[in-house]
């Protein structure tokens, strides 16, 4: 772990470079992924299964696409009873933070007005879970319960074909999460087939989850055709720490984030000096014999970074200008830095939250804004299911109160025909 | 306008394409967007004054891009005092209703844990305000004040320059708004110098605000890299009315949205046909003279439907599908009808609420999603100018209470040092 010094010169670039690592994405890739788009859209299933053959490397029918009943229930038998409970006690304590979460519709008057706002949920909702090497049914649980919670009646659960079948540990979290439909079908061509519908996929309201740069791309080209959550990057954790902080901890933290992914990022600020040397020594020896090591090690070798400061203050002001996704408060008494905390995912506060209790059990949703979005987006939320419509119902008697401001206004704007609509019910 | 009846065949034709007005937007001018925005990142304020004098035809020094406090003050004195007083008084209502949309932090304990959300606002944000034939200092005020409430301390705004100067009406709604900077410069290259930043320009988080193809391309395509709100379409109005509705007020309604724009789109859903006819002849009777008349005339003959339908619960279904932007419920008991309608950006309620009083005076926000998007996207509101938190404090009792399904859960993924975190706090 590289450590500079809030004293040295390399201090301000190396967190400038930090702060700067969000960028506008994925331009090369934009004319690929809206060829696969309009493919989609015009193709249908025959689209969506010719991809899947070229990229997935599998050749289904259509009729093939959906998992079915008895794959799921074969899935519980695939795993074991301790593990579909650890799955089903996750499960409850996401759904009880989140139903926390739900907002409900509110009226008041103003005179004889009245004014509110009516939440309904979103009709139908797309899951993309992504395949690969490692498979995260943890995300599938924090994507689909506060789908759940929130009321959204199809929830639709996208994932890439495996040759060896869907792996079990999804299909059981999909299940216990409530998910309504689950399709093999992966990359651009599932986000394609969510947003516009084919004979075999329903098309749905608003697609949610994380993905490569080809599906985070579809995402944000398809923005306001269909809605969709925020723009996922790497995993980050930095740890503020104190000189009391057991650096056996922080670096066993830090590796949580490591070892997700070659390009995860992990930082630590301290004002402790022997802290950012001890733990960047127990980083090198808690690599070793990791089953992830070498993508750890690549993490931690590529990005990982101690700023040592002077003053807690100055560790917080560094942690807001990073805005990372996770934050760690190593200090004793963490409250007391709540209100001085301006942009993070997550914190986790004290000596005792590991990253990995918020990630699977404590129950706040780990799909959290990285690179920095952390300063304008939120934790994926019951919110993110829902919408609000206003309500506005006037009186005769209250609209000619407030006539004459209303017919000024529209004259402001030169839309007379706004002023009439007002004069036309006291004509 | 086009009348026809849930009996005829055209009826379902003319349903799908109202149902089908929303498409993936701007393939086209993508390229170009990105050109623009590549350009401003690069060049900063330089490429800025170049394009506003390529594309506005105002040659700018980069110390003319701000507003000054005497242009604002002059402001004042060019509009008339009656006029300042509607201002205000819009803005006193709009405050106080988004005050009631503030949401706080939270926290609650889970045995020994605390978990929890913070909510904090968002450092800067950019407001995008179309120049042009209508000014709409209305929308100044709507997307302003709730950033305000928010406690947004650095609230920008961008409007194109023009030759006479910044309209007086939009100095005046951003200053009673609480706008802390304008400047004078509009396009892809005001969108561009939010995102980024220049040397005059602050960079902000999140950009907010309707604008032609060129600025919500660019605002899609810098979705992630900033914040951006809903992608805001032509106006809608959708007026669902039983036999008793008075057919002038109707169609005086019905012209409120269409004077907007010539792709504005109006349609009425009603159980008689006589008030379809009634209301199709009155359009063309109050369309004559209107000061915006030729573009609501096309409005209307270009989009305007009448569906004539059997019962009221069949109007809403219809109301439904087409998920309008707005829609008017013209019938007596128009709360009863609440928990039926899924999808509408405002709901303006019962007889005497013309789109006029909500467009200025009652206080819902007035920036609505439009083309459809209202079955995921919500009205602007004070949430779009906040972000959450997530807050885990474990103790090590707690800790040690969850660990075994923490660390069986980390086994199903593979991530071995997500177990290890939890397990060196008992080594």
């Amino acid at each position: 772990m590289k450590i500079v010094a809030s004293t040295d010169r390399a201090f301000v670039s190396a967190l400038k470079k930090v702060v700067s690592r969000a960028r506008m994405q994925g331009a090369a890739v934009e004319r690929t992924v809206r060829t696969l788009l309009q493919a989609v859209e015009r193709g249908g299933d025959a689209a969506v299964l010719r991809y899947t053959k070229q990229f997935d490397k599998v050749a289904l029918k259509a009729s093939e696409l959906k998992v079915t009943s008895e794959e799921i229930k074969d899935a519980y038998h695939r795993i074991r009873k301790d593990e579909g409970d650890a799955l089903r006690f996750a499960a409850q304590r996401i759904a009880a933070f989140h139903e926390r979460q739900r907002t409900k519709t509110w009226m008041y008057q103003d005179g004889e007005a009245t004014l509110g706002q009516v939440v309904t949920p979103i009709d139908a909702v797309g899951l993309y879970v992504p395949g690969g090497k490692a498979v995260y049914p943890s995300t599938v649980l924090m994507s689909a319960i506060p789908a759940k919670v929130a009321g959204v009646s199809r929830i639709v659960m996208c994932t890439p074909p495996q040759k060896d079948g869907i792996n079990p540990y999804l299909l059981v979290a999909a299940d216990i999460a409530g998910v309504t439909d689950i399709f093999r079908v992966g990359g651009v061509q599932a986000v394609g087939a969510l947003a516009f519908g084919t004979k075999s996929i329903p098309k749905v309201d608003k697609i949610v989850g994380p993905g490569n740069i080809y599906v985070a791309t579809a995402k944000r080209l398809l923005y306001g055709t269909v809605g969709v959550d925020m723009v996922a990057g790497p995993s980050e954790l930095l740890v503020v720490a104190d000189g009391d902080a057991k650096p056996a901890h922080v670096a066993a933290d830090l590796l949580c984030e490591a070892e997700h992914d070659e390009d995860a990022q992990v930082w630590l600020v301290t004002t402790s000096a022997s802290l950012a040397k001890n733990v960047g020594r127990l980083l090198e020896q808690q690599l070793r014999g990791l089953q992830r090591e070498k993508i750890a090690a690549k993490s931690v070798a590529r990005h990982s970074v101690a700023f040592v400061v002077t003053t807690m203050d100055e560790a917080i002001e560094v942690a807001n200008q990073i805005a990372p996704e996770h934050l760690t408060l190593s200090v004793d008494q963490p409250f007391d830095y709540l209100e001085k905390i301006r942009h993070a995912g997550a914190l986790f506060l004290g000596r005792y939250t590991p990253p990995s209790v918020a990630d699977y059990i404590a129950g706040p949703n780990h799909v959290l804004p990285t690179g920095g979005t952390a300063k304008f987006f939120s934790a994926l939320s019951v919110l993110d299911y829902l919408k609000v419509s206003n309500i506005v119902h006037y009186t005769k008697e209250e609209l000619s109160k407030v006539k004459d401001h209303l017919i000024r206004f529209a004259h402001i704007e030169g839309f007379d025909a706004h002023a009439k609509s007002a004069q036309s019910r006291f004509a």
